[in-house]
Order: C-alpha cells, then sequence, then structure tokens
C-alpha cells in the first residue's frame, strides 16, 4: 500500500470508535479527509447520529456537504472524541500537529475533548520529536521581532508561504512561523518557553494530549493505547 | 486637581523623557493621549526629530494627526523608550493593563522596548493588584468554554461587551474576558496559569516590565524608579 492507501485505511478504521449520539471532534488534513468521508457515509447510510465539531473551515466544508451536522466548540457541552491527523508522534505519545496550519483550532477542541483520538500512516512515527518543523502561530503585530527572537535562541525559524510567495494567514489572520530544530529533547520546556512569548498565540507542541493512535501499516491498522 | 489635570500633568512631564533621534512606543489611553498631545507639540515647535510605534489604531490616528512620523514594531530596529498607562500598579511594581482593550499591542510593544515608563494618576496606586478587573484577551473559538473554565475556578469571568451590548472586538478581533479577582496574591503564577491555556492570546499582567513610573499627585508630579 502506498502512503494514500496507509490514509485511507487508518480514517476509514478510526470511525469505529464513533457512537450513536456522540459528539464528535474533527480534525484536518489529508488523512482526517478520509475519515470524515466515512463519517458521512455512516450517517447517510446509517442514519449515525453525531453532532460534528470542526477545526477548520477546510473541514467545515466537507462536512456540511456530507450532510453531517456541525456545531461550533462553543455551542456543545461536551465533546466525546475528537479524530484527528499528527505531522509527527513520538514512542512516550508526544506530537507535532499544524503542518495544515490549523493548530489553533485543533488545540481548542482538543482541549474540549474527553478522549482524543490520532490517526497517521507509519512515516509519522518517531523516536524523538523535532525533524517536522515545528509550527508557531504568531500574531502579526510584532511577529518580526519574534522571528528575530527565535533566530537568536537558535532556533531555525521561516514564515510560512502561500504557493504565490506571500505569508500564509490562518483562520485566526494570524502567521505561521515554522521552527526547524532537528531534534527536540526537552518539548515540555520548550512549549513553556512558547506559552511565555509575547505574540505566540498557540504551538504545535501537542503533549499529554492522545489517548489512542491508529497507525497504518502495511499489515493493516495497529492500535495502540497512550496510557 | 481633578483626574483629569492629574492626567494631563504626567503626561506633560513624560515627555522630559524623549530625546533627539528616538524611537518611542506610544501606548493608549486617557492619560497617553494627553503625552501625544505634548509630543505633538514638541515635534511641531522645537522640531524634535523622533519615529513613534503605536500600540493601538486609536493613537496612530491621534499620532498620525499631530505629524508624529509612525512605523510598526516591525519595521524599527529597537525601541528607546515606550509611555504607557496602566489601570493599576501596586508597590512593587507590577501592573494591570488593558482596560482600554489594547493589551495584546500594548505588551507586544513593552516587550521590544529598552525602557517602559508608565504614567498615571494617583488613584492607580495600589498595595496589591486585583480590585481592577484582569483582562483576558482570548480567541473566539472556544471562547465560552474557557468562561467556563474561568468560572469553574473561581476567577469571576465576564465579557466584556461594547455600548450597544454585543462582544467588544480587539484590534486582533479577539475578545477580553474580565476577570473579577478583588486581589491577586501571586500574580507571577496567575501569568503562568494565564499563558498555558489554550485560545488566550495574552493577559493584561505587566510583570517585571517598567522601568520608571511617574505619578500625577496634588502637589505635583512625583517620579519612581522601579530598579
Amino acid at each position: 500500500m502506498n502512503q494514500n492507501q496507509l490514509k485511507k485505511l487508518v480514517g476509514k478504521k478510526s470511525v469505529e470508535w464513533v457512537e450513536n449520539k456522540m459528539v464528535v471532534g474533527l480534525g484536518t488534513g489529508s488523512t482526517v479527509k478520509f475519515m470524515v468521508d466515512e463519517l458521512g457515509r455512516r450517517v447517510k447510510e446509517e442514519k449515525l447520529d453525531i453532532i460534528g465539531v470542526t477545526t477548520s473551515n477546510v473541514t467545515a466544508k466537507q462536512a456540511t456537504e456530507l450532510g453531517i451536522p456541525l456545531k461550533s466548540v462553543d455551542e456543545v457541552s461536551h465533546i466525546d472524541l475528537t479524530i484527528d491527523g499528527a505531522d509527527e508522534i513520538s514512542t512516550d505519545f508526544q506530537g507535532i500537529k499544524g503542518g495544515g496550519a490549523a493548530l489553533l483550532f485543533e488545540k481548542i477542541v482538543a482541549t474540549n475533548s474527553s478522549k482524543n483520538m490520532w490517526i497517521v500512516d507509519e512515516s509519522k512515527l518517531v523516536n524523538k520529536l523535532g525533524a517536522f518543523p515545528l509550527p508557531v502561530e504568531v500574531v502579526p503585530y510584532g511577529s518580526q521581532k519574534i522571528f528575530d527572537r527565535f533566530e537568536q535562541n537558535g532556533l531555525n525559524p521561516t514564515f510560512r508561504k502561500k504557493i504565490d510567495g506571500g505569508l500564509l494567514l490562518t483562520d485566526s489572520d494570524n502567521y505561521i512561523i515554522d521552527l526547524h530544530l532537528g531534534t527536540i529533547d526537552h518539548p515540555h520546556e520548550l512549549a513553556n518557553y512558547l506559552n511565555k512569548q509575547v505574540g505566540v498565540v498557540e504551538h504545535g507542541l501537542f503533549l499529554d494530549t492522545v489517548d489512542t493512535v491508529i497507525v497504518g501499516r502495511q499489515d493493516g491498522p495497529q492500535v495502540l493505547q497512550a496510557h
């Protein structure tokens, strides 16, 4: 199976955890797209009765077209399960997310979910985080100053650009600075540092967040419990 | 002197610290307005050569009308001195700001300034912070969930409203939640807690920030050095 087939495999598999009457957080990304497709199929064919909470305009559009009822995170009393992708997952179940620039809403939804499941192809599993550039969402005003500070601290920042070369804007009209770190030895320390920086809205370190990971492997989906 | 006269007194006084060729951060608020007026006068009458860096659309408008040259925080290499107001200053020189809803840009400019000066009438000096409601700027998506969490933690939150009753939007299109705390015994701990909350963009605790405070007193302006 190629990478796309592995993504489809775990996307479909994850929907087995969705039960009638659940409030389900819907992530963002190429793997999640397959999950939302399968969820839409169950809503249509099996009359599965759920409410979806989306993390991006892109997923909201897809879910709406598939007939999945949606509410905002502020309109539901709770979220039972959020299913999302991840850009890297370490052996101790810490993650980097935000390759699709939706980290802020993804983290807001994850924080408000009773359970979090990440679905990935096997290429996303790593010993240590950091080969994938760490996305940091920053307020545009002062962003060059934050960039300079990151550079002085050896964090190898680059501004995320659109295909046309302009700076990418998130759904909240902020910029993304990607930190090219190689390896992250102390993710909690780095998260604390980033949380304290004035102008940083959120960062892509998702620590102590995930409960279940489904990995797409050549011999089938593998389910890992984080604890 | 009434409160307005005290504000004018310190606003004028503070401009004595501004020298030719300086890059000056311009805060926001009713006291700062007098400072910007005096700065504009010196630019016009004394040909004072400075660059201003503003913290809000309101101050930018006033400064432009007075002929003060402006640049964004990202267009200057450094800021020599930022002059801003404060809503409360404790005896150990910690502050609460954000009554004017400009705390995010104010903190970004303050963080990038070599020196920070706060100008206040004497009513702003307190033994302990907290009688003034602490403003917290939050991302709209998920803001009701943060509000609920603040409430559960006994932080007495209220959403800041506009005069017409709708929710106030900041210059960055976020909401303000005011925390009615009475007294804040451990401001650094509270700041750490708020920094970690997903969806909190910035908060109004300005800790270890100010260098000089000018207080408007009945017998004249009093200059206090924080260290």
